[in-house]
């Protein structure tokens, strides 16, 4: 007789059940989490298990309390990895605030390189290059001697005199053209060439990624590096793209490289999420300088599973970043952000009426915005279009370069057009937006003009006020089209920074409307009371900040985060009720033309699987009716507890392409017993096949707990396969409403839940299996949907 | 032959199951949503199902979208339901708004009522009264004629000039306690005469509401009549409590009562407590004057379901509560809090040091500060103290006025305390703590003495000064103890003011050491490099900020809400990196020392039935080992789908207690069916023997789906009670883990959960042998939980 039963030493890592915990001593478990490569992990496009992987991880953190009770060196062990997760936030903090700052110094760099040299090194931007001179900075920053326009360079100085117009400026022109054609030519073929997956902003992979999708490589080194890169490339060549986005992948890119010096977050996918949704944070905070803003943006926005450790650990982290960027000071400003503004004037309760306007605004070009780049991309998808992407680049650069030459509000990047916009005048202010008739010219209008308390009083718009004015609508009609067509192309492209800039200019072109209006006409009865003659009542630049909030706010609507953003930019709690009412309208108009945001758009244009926790599910479908096997399809392929020999076993293997199989007592009963994986499946029994003696392909598979008493004579001994089953698959009754279904694998992150009626196996759904169902309530195309 | 089955027309509000939409046309359900009172509420001290009440929200909402497209009226009724949750909102923070604004306003006019009286009219405050003379707000405050203290009102006028000593000052000691034992033993007699749970602050008990539990009029209407006038009174009185807790409460009172106005949130216990997560953030954010603050502390402390909707609602309640506040402006400063404070000097990297040691301070006396309260609190449960609430509130009041009352600083209110400790001296600052040696008597020492760039240089210490350390000393150690005693008497009393006073008087202490340290030392290598002779290195004010937070982090365990506070009431990003290690090193070191908050350690010292979410689950147990009935117990009630008749079924309600039935297929197979809640097979039961032909106790009872084709010859007919049936219970394996199954029930928010093995049920856990096991796991006394 051979009573022996061959158990097989593999315990996937980290395996939660019953059994588990007795069998597997501990040095055992760290040996064969080693040991056995692949298991616990997931293929390319698949969705991970929250539940298995959260297990695993609380059976890691026992096993480390359990043996610090034994000896001082696993004491002092399981006091560095508690304080692991600070150490990633740390150094996750350090280095994209590092990258950030080298971001913008180089794009500063770059992007001045276009307009001309400096003369003193290479190396130097414009403002650099002119700050070391002693020239005040009050002067006009073309009259820095040291730095010299491509035409003074070329024209040549002897022929300056006579020859500065023309000539000079078609050498300025095509030399601006040129360096954006290069740039944008290196950027898309660095990206094709070396990691494809840089392009775009990353925000809608990333939120696919927290949701708990595998994409292998999206977070990677080359990614990082590539995109550092090209980045800076694509927003130099002054196509109308930010950076902000893409600094959120960055940030992504660099935690999800330093998990892999910690155990810990290497072989946990829940615990890198954890990691990651703290890097997206980071990635907003030295975006905007704004870590509050940027840890609410990663639990609104971005986040899937945000337990409170992360909020705080990504605060931390936020903080860390803002703070290593300012040290660097790439604005050299001694400010986190390019865009700081403090207004001192405050607002009247009937100033609340443009601000809903600003608001309408917002949300209608936020909603035409995602029809119109979701159309154009579909076209890019669908048509001969998507064969040329580099061709495609260097179009959009041309013209984005030729149409944007002519004028300064183009000309210039758009975060220094933002913060132009949004700047109150001074009286020292030199630009044209600032040239207000001053009261010495006024004549009698001005006679009684005065600083007043909160700045500068109301003044009538100079000729340069009304030359700025054509000049911004021209831009905002060039920039609402270009950013459409922009926004998807193979470059890094963001899109806060272009949205924010259509909203600037539509709110600052309101504001000086307005401030106008109050000046000629403060008798109306709409100005009475608030705004005298003489008084200061409109400030253009908070109406220039409602409006890039607007439509920031349209085109991804978020809302908390982006109010908290904005009040960081100023630090006044003063406009935070004008902040939230643009926003809230521009949400409201948004939503009602199109309910999803821009990334939710990308998402299902790209298919990825990703279930939306914000949207309710509404219809009244039951399990049943989204399981498989449907009505009319074989019945569902199950392993049978004992009754099934390694062959069977094998071929069930190859002839199905499930990723997991239930467990059931007998065919005949049908009932549950638990749920056992294909990819465990395949390498337990390799593993038996090659290492223990005795199995062959009519030895027995036992999935029970207890050995049978009298086993088989003479047969070949049988292999237990118990250590891996699952014992507590969740199963859900035929009758459960899709409503809570949802909410089951929303909440608790499955991958798979299992069907019965009365106790009896009926079938199952997957998340994929939900997603195709979701997407053909919507009148959607379910097989749209991207999933291995 | 009689084959009509007997449907049950009561269908429970909202339960949701397959069957229920096939049967339940629109009208029928809003008449019987109406026509059944009982059903679909719960009672008292028991916990809600999550997932029912959020199907019951779902189909309303169904429902009405069905409607909506129907005709115009409906479409305006959707309109409206859609906003009602917006009204809702502003109303919450209008009305408590306007309540903290009374309470504040109150607070201050009986708290000067203590010390005297306004002659123009006993409804002013000092400092009004003063503030309408002509007198200018430079002078000191007793210099105001209008203004009479007690002495100078009793000994009187004539004989006030040569008697203004001794016997002045025991009129007034005398008043001041005479007073301070009259509201205390006004609060103290409302409180027990009229709304029990008044008392305290409230934030345990909403953090247990919170999570699901039924407290009836906990936020009633009279909680919060008793709760807003007992505030008032007690913050008067003197003892040592703030009124920022209880504000919480208050505003969740608001926020209930408003619900009625709503169909919507009156009749759902869940959306109702989305509503409640939003007053508390309008609580905190009319205590601090900080909504952002507000929003994050009812994320991270008191809320258990935070979607993404209440965020936003929270952000627009917290908001309109502030600039209700801030439109009564009840500090006369337009300030939103007393203590708004702008500093201005940066800190350098040596002090985080000091910072460090203010964290170590505050988590220490946090968590001594906790075992001393317990300790306290559970001798008042257990021994004979308890059954004298009036006495020891009077006893306690007595003491701390006595007490308090010789120490300037404790004689003044805690929030005006913290006030003075946060200031920074200006030159003009009269105060003690304020009266540095100025260069023109210092000597040689201060000749060098100027205005730096950021405000007053470092000075040497006048003899105001060390009189002031002094009595801060002493009432450190004072409110060190008195508090301990004074938490969790009878009165409302919250605990952030009494905390942070303790933390600011021990940082303002520290800081000035740092700043005489830095003053006659500067020569020393850890000052040197940053601190001359001459320069402003040290604000005092700052450390007693940093105490404050460290303080109040040590007791609370508030971590980003807390940073975000202090943030909002500096209004600089420059000190959130001070904030953040002082809270952070303050969080470390309690947490050291026990691993509950105040607030957790109140919900478990009084058995409140709270899952808390912020803990792991760490044993290893399996659901069998936590499921009743236990081994030795008799088998589970169950129901059978078609075995039983009406008179079983009534026995089997009156026999038991359990609060549900689970139905199986029959008793020997035990396959799981639905479950069925006591209650509601008790009304139906009760509806069809009154109102239905031929329900007698031989009925059968059917839970089938299809009635039997061929009846029962001559029987009674058959009561069918599938309606009624929950056809999707959630139900796990006997092996589950229960982390998994303490995670199951925390994110779906259960009531109970069956268990089953192989199909069959074997047995069923509710939250509250999840509690109980808890409980036990963690060696406390499993029946301490209150339940009913």
């Amino acid at each position: 007789m051979f009573t022996s039963v061959v158990v097989v030493v593999l315990i996937p890592a980290g395996y939660s059940n019953g059994f588990r915990g007795q069998v597997a001593s501990a040095g055992l478990l760290d040996l064969l989490d080693e040991g056995v490569p692949g298991v616990g992990t997931y293929e390319d496009f698949n969705t991970i298990d929250w539940v298995r992987e959260k297990s695993k991880d609380r059976d890691r953190h026992r096993e480390i309390n359990r043996q610090k009770k034994q000896s001082d060196l696993a004491l002092l062990l399981s006091l560095i990895d508690a304080f692991s997760g600070w150490l990633l936030m740390l150094l996750i903090g350090l280095l994209s605030g590092a990258l950030a700052g080298g971001i913008d110094i180089a794009a500063h760099w770059l992007t001045d390189l276009k307009e001309g040299f400096c003369m003193k090194g290479f190396w130097f931007t414009h403002e650099h290059c002119c700050w070391k001179s002693n020239e005040t900075t009050f002067q006009r920053r073309n009259k820095c001697p040291q730095w010299k326009s491509w035409a003074e360079l070329m024209v040549g100085p002897y022929c300056f005199s006579f020859s500065y117009g023309a000539s000079a400026y078609v050498v300025n022109y095509l030399m601006y053209v040129s360096w954006a054609l290069i740039f944008s030519y290196l950027a898309v073929i660095l990206v094709r060439a070396f990691a494809p997956y840089a392009c775009g902003s990353g925000i809608p992979e990333i939120k696919t990624i927290l949701s708990g999708f595998i994409i292998r490589g999206y977070l990677g080194k080359w990614t990082l590096l590539i995109k550092t890169i090209t980045l800076v490339l694509a927003v130099s060549s002054g196509l109308s793209l930010g950076k902000e986005g893409p600094l959120v992948h960055v940030a992504c890119c660099c935690g999800n490289i330093l998990c892999h010096l910690f155990t810990k977050y290497r072989k946990n996918e829940a615990k890198r999420r954890e990691v990651l949704s703290a890097a997206s944070a980071v990635g907003v905070s030295v975006a905007f300088g704004a870590p509050i803003g940027g840890v609410l943006f990663s639990l609104e926005e971005v986040s899937y599973y945000f337990p409170l450790k992360t909020l705080w650990r990504s605060f931390f982290a936020a903080l860390v970043a803002a703070f290593t960027l300012r040290s660097i000071n790439p604005f050299g400003n001694s400010r986190l952000v390019l865009f700081y503004v403090e207004f001192h004037t405050p607002w009247h309760f009937l100033e609340l009426f443009p601000f809903v306007l600003l608001g309408i605004f917002g949300g209608l070009w936020g909603a035409l915005f995602i029809r119109a780049n979701i159309a154009w991309c579909r076209r890019r998808k669908t048509t001969r279009l998507g064969h040329y992407p580099v061709l495609e680049v260097v179009v959009v650069a041309l013209a984005t370069a030729v149409l944007a030459f002519p004028n300064e509000y183009t000309r210039m990047s758009s975060s220094e057009l933002i913060s132009e916009l949004f700047n109150d005048c001074s009286l020292l202010d030199s630009s044209k937006l600032c040239d207000y008739i001053s009261p010495g010219k006024g004549g009698e209008r001005a006679a009684n003009f005065s600083m007043t308390t909160n700045g500068l009083a109301d003044r009538a718009a100079g000729p340069g006020v009304y030359t700025a004015l054509w000049q911004l609508v021209l831009a905002l009609v060039f920039k609402m089209f270009i950013t459409v067509v922009t926004f998807g192309m193979k470059v890094p492209s963001g899109l806060f920074i272009p949205s924010m800039a259509v909203g600037a200019i539509a709110g600052r072109l309101l504001g000086i409307g307005m401030e106008q209006l109050a000046y000629y006409h403060h008798e109306w009865p709409m100005f009475k009371g608030w705004c005298s003659l003489g008084a200061k009542c409109i400030t253009p630049g908070l109406y220039a900040m409602l409006g890039a909030a607007a439509c920031l706010g349209g085109v991804t609507r978020m809302t908390v985060s982006l109010v908290v953003i904005m009040f960081e930019l100023t630090g006044g709690l003063e406009y935070i009720v004008p902040l939230m009412a643009a926003t809230m309208t521009s949400k409201w108009v948004a939503d009602a033309l199109g309910r999803e945001g821009i990334y939710e758009a990308h998402i299902r244009l790209n298919g990825y699987p990703f279930l939306e926790p914000k949207e309710e599910f509404e219809q009244k479908t039951l399990a049943m009716d989204v399981m498989r096997p449907r009505r009319n399809d074989p019945p569902l392929s199950v392993l049978t507890q004992d009754g099934m020999t390694v062959e069977e076993v094998e071929g069930m293997i190859s002839d199905t392409s499930y990723s997991g199989f239930p467990v059931v007592v007998s065919h005949q009963s049908q009932r549950l017993v638990g749920f056992v994986l294909r990819r465990d499946l395949v390498i337990s029994i390799d593993n038996a096949r090659c290492c223990q003696d005795g199995i062959v392909g009519a030895s027995r598979v036992l999935f029970t707990e207890h050995t049978p008493s009298h086993p088989y004579q003479g047969g070949p001994p049988p292999l237990s396969l118990r250590p891996i089953l699952d014992l507590s698959p969740l199963a859900i009754t035929d009758h459960t409403p899709m409503e809570i279904t949802v909410d089951i694998f929303r909440k608790l992150g499955l991958r798979q839940c299992l069907v019965t009626q009365n106790g009896c196996l009926l079938g199952i759904i997957t998340k994929k299996d939900i997603l195709k169902h979701m997407a053909q309530m919507a009148n959607r195309d379910p097989d749209s949907i991207l999933f291995n």
